[in-house]
């Protein structure tokens, strides 16, 4: 069975001068073990996304390398644009993989917080990884920016988790956190009344009083109603039970599904439990998987008998 | 992407002597960049069966390397047991896993059988490899065993594809052939009378006009009556069309599947498949599963923004 697998998706406040960006991202992926899944950058928000991927030693590695990276080529008195940020790494959110729990993201969150700190980042811990509550919600985090995060220094609520209780305005601060795998989940119903969408959308969502963890919003998509979803933790709702959702909710106002996407990539667990929950498996996990066994990610081939 | 994968689960005459089936299982494993995936020794049958994997060149070494193995270890005029064979490595089946088609598959075999032909074992292709119609059948190309083939190979439509055309008592013929990967599949009823099972089971399979590449039995199985299957090509008859085939032949008796079971492994399409066929997914392939992008069964690590 491999080692358990983490994401990580640090956002950093560069989006134009392509020299900076790739020497960040080289950085990271000079790391051994390190997998650099794919970066985007945005010149009008002047932010990056990258995305990578290993095991918790080399991901571990990997942000740190990255945040030192971050600290040499960015100042965040000469950044401006369109978003708010708190720091010349902004966000860095860890994501549970294939054999690896939310409590294992967890500690590689706070180890991560830790190191951070250690380099002189201050650094506030969210999401799973909050050490209190009013700190889960990023958003509660980062409000007003760096000048917000400076102007709440003083109040013990808003002490930093990690590092110096000082900013200093050229790192600023950091968001250390660990969430679920995010799956992004459309469903496209056989009419182009993008109304029905709406009204789907609106049922099944969390706000509106449908299923915890989804979001979900109607659009018109190539001529058909869509019902987008973000499901934010699928092991409190699952795909299936999404889709099932959306499917009573559309045939409650005369539609029906007729095809469905998952935009962007998918969590092996997310697709096993599809699997469980439509044929009635008593068990279906990744060592079940044939084509698991065949692979390690630090690349040692091992053999066996059984 | 990963390379394409195969399986190969070789057949040799051995089930009781542990020295010579580790030495024959140790040279299958020294070959660099195979993974064994398992065996299993029968004694009364005095066979064994490996199963192992990797990418074409490397499960093609490993075939060479363990079938010089049998050529030295064992002695078909010294064997004897309760399973007919015609050869110290007896039957060789090829597999297509994620990334290799059924025609990847035959090629594989084809070298197979020819680089087993120069090492002087007389080969017959079989399967989806086989070069005759009347050859597909393995149980056909091995009727009789050792004695069967010698008596059968004057016969122009039994000529060996590879190899000398006279059989050496001490190694014999084998049989190299490409098939799909079996899945077996078992669903659970909420009844314990064991008849429903058997009568459920005879609607679905092949054998009664039931679906294609389906063979199923009923069975009593911990007080529940159970729907044994082999899906032998889930191309043909996916696990979902199975299962409701199931569902349905169930309900017009009274019953109802409780669960399922995967009895083994299940290679990740027959997983993907599943998904597709509930979800009403537009596509669902191996690279959409966020782990399938950290493996490479090289080991080389890669690196790659998007």
């Amino acid at each position: 069975m491999p080692a358990p697998l983490f994401e990580a998706v640090p956002n950093f406040s560069e989006g134009r001068d392509q020299t900076r960006i790739s020497s960040i991202t080289e950085a990271l992926g000079a790391v051994p073990g390190v997998r650099v899944l794919g970066l985007h950058s945005d010149p009008d928000h002047n932010r990056s996304v990258l995305t990578f991927a290993g095991g918790e030693d080399a991901v571990l590695s990997g942000a740190v390398g990255l945040a030192r990276a971050c600290a040499r080529e960015l100042d965040l008195v000469s950044q401006s644009g369109e978003h708010p940020r708190m720091g010349v790494l902004d966000v860095l959110p860890f994501v549970p993989l294939e054999g690896a729990t939310m409590d294992d993201a967890v500690r590689l969150a706070r180890r991560a917080g830790e190191a951070l700190g250690l380099l002189g980042f201050p650094v506030f811990l969210y999401g799973s990884a909050a050490t209190a509550p009013h700190r889960r919600a990023l958003p509660d985090v980062r409000r007003g920016g760096y000048e917000g995060v400076a102007s709440r220094l003083r109040d013990p609520l808003w002490k930093p988790d990690h590092g110096p209780e000082t900013l200093d305005p050229h790192l600023g601060a950091v968001a250390v956190g660990a969430r679920p795998f995010l799956v992004a989940f459309n469903a496209f119903l056989d009419t182009d009344d993008v109304e029905v969408a709406r009204a789907v959308a609106r049922r099944v969502r969390e706000s509106g009083g449908g299923l915890p963890a989804v979001r979900a919003l109607g659009f018109g998509v190539g001529g058909k109603a869509q019902v987008s979803m973000n499901l934010t933790d699928f092991e409190r709702t699952p795909i299936p039970a999404a889709l099932e959702a959306v499917r009573s909710a559309a045939s409650s106002l005369g539609a029906s599904v007729e095809s469905t996407e998952l935009a962007g990539l998918a969590p092996l667990e997310a697709i096993l439990q599809t699997a469980r929950y439509y044929l009635g498996l008593r068990e279906l996990e990744a060592h079940h998987v044939l084509e698991t066994r065949l692979y390690d990610p630090s690349g040692t081939r091992s053999s066996y008998t059984c």
